[in-house]
């Protein structure tokens, strides 16, 4: 908000200093109007929680958002990151704020000094909170080191809770697969428990010798995969120390439809055929689960991934990961059910302070399309507004690999 | 431990003082073999979590619990409970302490007398555990207004202190009741989404008229249910601001069982009927559920109703009742899948700082055999080693009251 109401060269730490009286009165004003859009997003588009990010550090203005937000009928829960570790505020400034818009054209030299005298600025004007003030808070102390909570309420601030103490900030790996070929990818079947065919099991090797190669004198990483076979088939050559099966990485539960084509579903159940085409997203196999059943399924999963610090692969089912990709893409709930992840394809993700890098190697080479090989999945090929917004991996500035040197024929 | 080694009648505050050597020493062997007998049942017993409650408020004693434990590899957590408000103290020591065997055979006066000098000896010799000491830790402040977290490690820690950050020490009421019988029920099939019978509408009635009559002059119920219409058919009547339904709440997935009798189970699927009689807690449908599924299912549900603070009903299925109720209860998890959950009987729980009362209403009039009409459940009606702890809500110390002075007559 700050940078869009002025020039981004007009700002450097003299702005944030609490003697300046004109940066005093734009920053209540740029709060007023942050909070307006904020309330805008809640009420007219239904937002569950808004994400008020701004330098709430007095009293004062504490109360000014607090009274604003309450009077709205919207519960406010403050959140204090509190850092006492000096390295971990050298890191963040690195990791962070040399990309910032306000240093853009600035070297590392000046950006440290400046946010160094910006801090300094924040800190003679911080009051931290205190229970007097009677609000709902969270204390982040030290990255996640200890944690004070005050007065909390609610569903909601409970989860908020429990995502902020799985939460870190430590840089890691994680991987993304779905399994190797299934006999049922060959014929086209939804569901079941199918064993891999003979290119599903060449895949598995793949991912096994890949690991290998990657984690050379390393210890290599963690393995979960569902409770469904075609899963467990394909990460058993991996050697690692732990390898958990959840049942919560199973497959969407495609319920009357399961073994089924989607080219039976099309001709023996056309409303089921139109009903998902219309609402990927929402709709129910009856019997079974939707996308949004699906997403709600994988929520505490994110939060063991979020938890975990070691390299960490995942071996599932394609809405299973692609529900678990879009969490960690940023990407909305509309887009889950196009999201493209092939099969034979590890996805890797690095995790950064904001967002994540992203590369692809392609494990296997594609000789015959390979799964939905008669009718594709209702709407996957067609246009779809929230589709519309994601391109193929390869065009959206994703690093995809092909891995294959040194692979054996396939029949 | 220590009322099993000593006579209860030796036993007063005079024993906790830290001037007191010989109970000093007492209690430090008293711990000892308090540790060994829960570390034989986290050993031997494939034990998660084993709860050593005690007086460890110096930090000799921790130390020496934290490394007698972490020798073994198990991980501690330690939960201090600090109170400030003395209104919590006082409610804390006539609600607790009155009944403990320590003060079975003393007026009132004596215990809390006798109790609150205890306290003194407690506070003269504590040490609160501080951040230097090197532990995982949780001070939950004046009965969980405020909590302090540190240095908290993986899923268990974590789940922990959701637990102990949705629970509260306000007594309340928890109704829980099967939904009104449904066609299915008649028909004696599994499963489905079958409408309700007029005798369901006619418990569905009655249930709205107790709860009415319950509630005269003060605000209904939060009502939950079920997304099958069984439920929300039973609770429409029910005068109430807040009904949700939480497909959580939906009933055992019976798989290809679904719509099937139990004798066409035996009949058509004997090798099915026979591993779920084997095991029904662990035997999961082909395609569906296990009980222990369910159970897993049900633990958020769990964590929502310790939240709530005011009176709540669930009506929802056989195999969700008895996971809830189980819960509630303290039953085993071998226990769950053989609960007696009558329909048409409201169960009353009203939670005390240990435990809960249990009232059951039963509402309508069983004129026939109203479910399982054909084949009943496997086990259901034969000996099981985990049953026969169970005996019927009559005969266990459970008031039940019948309920049907103005009923009307159903055909």
């Amino acid at each position: 908000m700050r940078r869009r109401l002025m020039k981004s060269s007009d700002c450097d730490a003299s702005f944030f200093s609490p003697e300046n009286e004109q940066g005093m009165r734009l920053r209540w004003e740029f709060a007023r109007q942050t909070l307006n859009e904020m309330n805008q997003w809640l009420f007219d588009e239904n937002g569950q929680v808004g994400i008020y990010d701004a330098t709430n550090s007095t009293k004062t203005r504490r109360r000014f958002v607090r009274e604003y937000l309450e009077n709205l009928g919207i519960r406010v829960l403050f959140l204090e990151s509190i850092v006492n570790d000096e390295r971990i505020v050298e890191q963040n400034i690195l990791a962070t704020k040399l990309n910032s818009p306000d240093y853009r054209d600035r070297d590392a030299e000046y950006a440290v000094r400046d946010f160094k005298n910006r801090l300094r600025n924040y800190e003679r004007a911080n009051e931290a909170i205190t229970e007097d003030e009677g609000c709902s808070y969270v204390k982040i102390i030290d990255g996640g080191k200890k944690f004070v909570l005050y007065n909390l309420k609610g569903h909601l601030q409970s989860k908020i809770v429990s995502y902020l103490t799985s939460v870190h900030i430590i840089p890691r790996l994680i991987y993304l697969s779905r399994h190797g070929e299934s006999e049922w990818n060959v014929t086209g079947q939804l569901g079941g428990d199918p064993p891999i065919t003979r290119r599903g099991e060449a895949y598995a090797k793949r991912l096994s010798e890949f690991l290998q190669r990657e984690f050379r004198g390393r210890s290599p990483p963690t393995v979960w995969c569902s409770q469904l076979r075609r899963t467990w088939l394909t990460v058993r050559h991996i050697p690692t120390d732990i390898c958990i099966c959840w049942r919560s990485l199973n497959e969407i539960n495609a319920g009357i439809c399961e073994g089924m084509t989607y080219e039976q579903i099309k001709r023996e159940l056309p409303d089921v055929w139109e009903a998902r085409k219309a609402d990927k997203l929402r709709y129910r196999y009856p019997g079974g689960e939707s996308y949004l059943d699906v997403i709600h399924r994988v929520e505490p999963i994110i939060l063991e991934i979020e938890r975990q610090t070691k390299p960490l692969l995942i071996v599932a089912h394609n809405a299973i990961i692609r529900s678990i990709y879009a969490f960690f893409k940023g990407l909305k709930q509309e887009q889950v059910p196009y999201v493209d992840i092939p099969l034979h394809t590890l996805i890797c993700l690095r995790t950064r302070p904001y967002g994540c890098d992203e590369r692809r190697y392609k494990l296997l080479r594609d000789e015959v399309p390979l799964d939905r090989a008669r009718t594709p999945e209702p709407s996957d090929s067609e246009s779809h507004p929230a589709a519309t917004s994601l391109s193929p991996a390869s065009s959206c500035g994703v690093a995809e690999r092909v891995w294959f040197d040194d692979i054996e024929s396939i029949p």
